[in-house]
């Protein structure tokens, strides 16, 4: 049997900790699958004294995670600090500097610096491994860049972000509304306390990119990907849908045409009897569509300790034996600069819910601002109560263009019976 | 850019024409993720005159497979010929002593063979590439042994054969019975003209096999493998599923526990909310349940040109890159020789249905009967029509023992009243 792979780990909060526990346990099973021991010679992160769960007597200890990269003499870095810069992004380049491995959890760092990074890896002659950054526990980048690499993907879609899903299944199951699940999950620890990240899409965009990447060979283009969270999804929609016969998701989008890349993370109805709408609480669920394999899904645990941990773990065996794929699946130089399309361009279906007085008339002038704008109504859900009341009216609309169907909303948004801005929801195949 | 990778294909049925037209069509993209071209340099199949759709013209011909694979000069040999001796593994064979890396889409010869093919793949230093044989689209091997290697698996269920999963699905939605449906498959080629490789679970079996032993690292076991297929599941017993919150599948399930490895494919009720449940139609899937990366679940296309040509193209590119990988994860030297467990050892959850006479006292024997072998009764679902008459009472049954439940359905069959042996299928929790 060969040297022991040597790794240092950068960061050792629930992740990194995760880890080390992980690289501890398994170490037969890994010796085993990777031929090599793989072995941890050295750890950084702050508060040197903090108990952490696991024993890290035996290894070498940074304060400084760059020095570390720089000087530890390992083979491999696992960067675990997070943050699209300072520390994290430091340690990798400080790591590719020194001919060293790098092994990431980090997608914000990837979906801003990917493309660079992935440069850097290869002038380097050294592997970035990034399966943990997207998806945890689900080994997608490997399926995706490996396993279907003999298919050209036109779509790929999927449930990114679990403390999302895990919002909107519960909303769904209790009837309860936003704030309240949100609170749940905070408490829960499924949510940060400052959820902006999660709740506004970001997180999910942030892998999208990462999988477009990935699966159309293009240079990262986190700014090109359109984002919009879940704050304003109301029980009453998560009500409407489940009678139409669809399931709210925040779902990441990306598809491929002739013009460039659409990207884009929103909520989306979904129907009822589609593989990605059984993806229920904090589980991710990613969907790729080859032309030859047709449609995959993958299914899993998206974030924690233990899911990053084995992702993390899953690089390090290949680096261990010897296997090197380019960051992307494509050299960096062979990254397309493929345009990321604007919303305006998305032409699909749509849900719109309007609260209106209920009085004569108003439906007529909907209809009218639809029909001038050549938008097609395939159903109209209105339950009246007693004239005079705010009530919903709930409208689907055939296939149309965003940019139609934005201006159409503005018009309706000013009729006077019309009290609330309307609030749409994009309708996906799935 | 290195020379290119040579590749021999034995076998040009659908799946060979298949993988013909992918290495074709995607040259470019295979180049480019492979880092150097893979080309197809010799083919052998039977009927040298036939049109397979797909232009030969470019190849050398050989109308002996295992000549081809001794003489040909190319660095991988692509068995696509099927069973599980004969041709296909003389070609494996003869792939090996030429120390040539081979790639197979062939579960029956691995099932029977797999430990010891991979063996002489070790011993020549080649790769035994077999993704294809495993629920064709979907990555699954790779995932189990490359992206999940810093997990112990201890268990893992699921969908392997498409034909049965679309029969069970159609009796499902449209109530009919198994030969109709059956005969409406073979019509439309998801089913063989003999189709009881697959639904007499053989095909499953095959392929549990085979991922029991990497999931487990044990050696291939198939004739451990407790089989039974889908003929007497009736329209009847999906209904009453139904009405019990369940579905029925045909599941393969392998099982770790410290005696050994069950390892069996019978039909079962799973919970409908559980992911396994949502696989429908001629789909596959596969759940893990890793010590790490907890639950994860793949579905795809497990068979036909299209999907299984994928992943023969995703071990072509490995092999191209240089990446070896022990067939099994670990060397066959070190795959352990654990015990499958027989089925009497199995200890779950029961249905039973009971075609009965509606006569007093009936119930009674039953339940006496059941409470002598200590069975403890879940729940009782009878439907009376009119004394005299032929009516199901439908049992579940909580946790009991395989041997103990056989036995009490033995004596249950013996009572009059009871007018054909007892249906049974187990509950499984999905």
């Amino acid at each position: 049997m060969s040297e022991p792979l040597k790794i240092a780990i950068a960061g050792l909060g629930t992740v990194g900790a995760g880890t080390v526990k992980l690289l501890s346990e398994q170490a037969d099973l890994l010796a085993l699958r990777a031929g090599r021991a793989l072995e941890i010679t050295a750890v950084s992160a702050r508060g040197r004294g903090r108990d952490r769960g696991v024993d890290l007597g035996g290894f070498e200890w940074y304060d400084d995670p760059v020095a570390m990269a720089r000087d530890s003499g390992a083979d491999v870095v696992v960067e675990l600090i997070g943050g699209s810069d300072g520390a994290a992004r430091a340690v990798c380049e400080a790591g590719f500097a020194a001919r060293r491995h790098v092994v990431t959890a980090n997608k914000a760092l990837l979906a801003i610096h990917g493309t660079e990074l992935a440069r850097q890896a290869e002038a380097a002659g050294v592997t970035l491994g990034w399966e943990a950054a997207v998806a945890a526990g689900i080994p997608v980048i490997r399926s995706l860049r490996e396993g279907l690499a003999g298919n050209r993907i036109g779509r790929l879609h999927g449930i990114l972000n679990g403390t999302c899903n895990y919002i909107l299944t519960n909303m769904r199951t209790t009837g309860r509304d936003f704030d309240e699940v949100l609170a749940e999950a905070q408490s829960l620890g499924y949510a940060e306390a400052d959820p902006g990240f999660d709740v506004d899409g970001v997180d999910a965009a942030h892998k999208l990119a990462l999988l477009s990447a990935v699966a159309f060979g293009a240079q990262v283009d986190f700014a090109g990907v359109h984002t919009e969270g879940i704050r304003n999804i109301a029980p009453m929609d998560i009500e409407f849908a489940g009678e139409l016969g669809y399931r709210i998701k925040l779902l990441g989008i990306a598809e491929r045409n002739p013009d460039g890349i659409h990207q884009r993370v929103h909520p989306a109805m979904v129907p009822e009897d589609a593989p990605i709408a059984a993806v229920e609480g904090v589980f991710n669920g990613i969907v790729t569509e080859g032309d030859f394999a047709g449609v995959t899904m993958l299914e899993g645990r998206g974030a924690g300790a233990g899911p990053t941990a084995s992702a993390v773990a899953g690089d390090l065996v290949d680096i261990a034996r010897g296997h090197a794929t380019p960051t992307f699946g494509v050299p960096a130089d062979a990254l397309e600069a493929i345009p990321s399309l604007p919303m305006d361009r998305h032409v699909g279906a749509y849900y719109v819910r309007l609260m209106v007085i209920d009085e004569p008339g108003v439906l007529a002038d909907i209809a009218a601002i639809l029909r001038d704008a050549e938008i097609s109504l395939e159903s109209v859900l209105q339950r009246s109560r007693a004239p005079g009341d705010v009530v919903p009216v709930v409208l689907t609309l055939h296939e149309t263009g965003e940019a139609a169907m934005r201006r159409a909303l503005d018009a309706i948004g000013q009729i006077e019976a019309v009290r609330e801005p309307p609030h749409m929801i994009r309708i996906e195949r799935g």
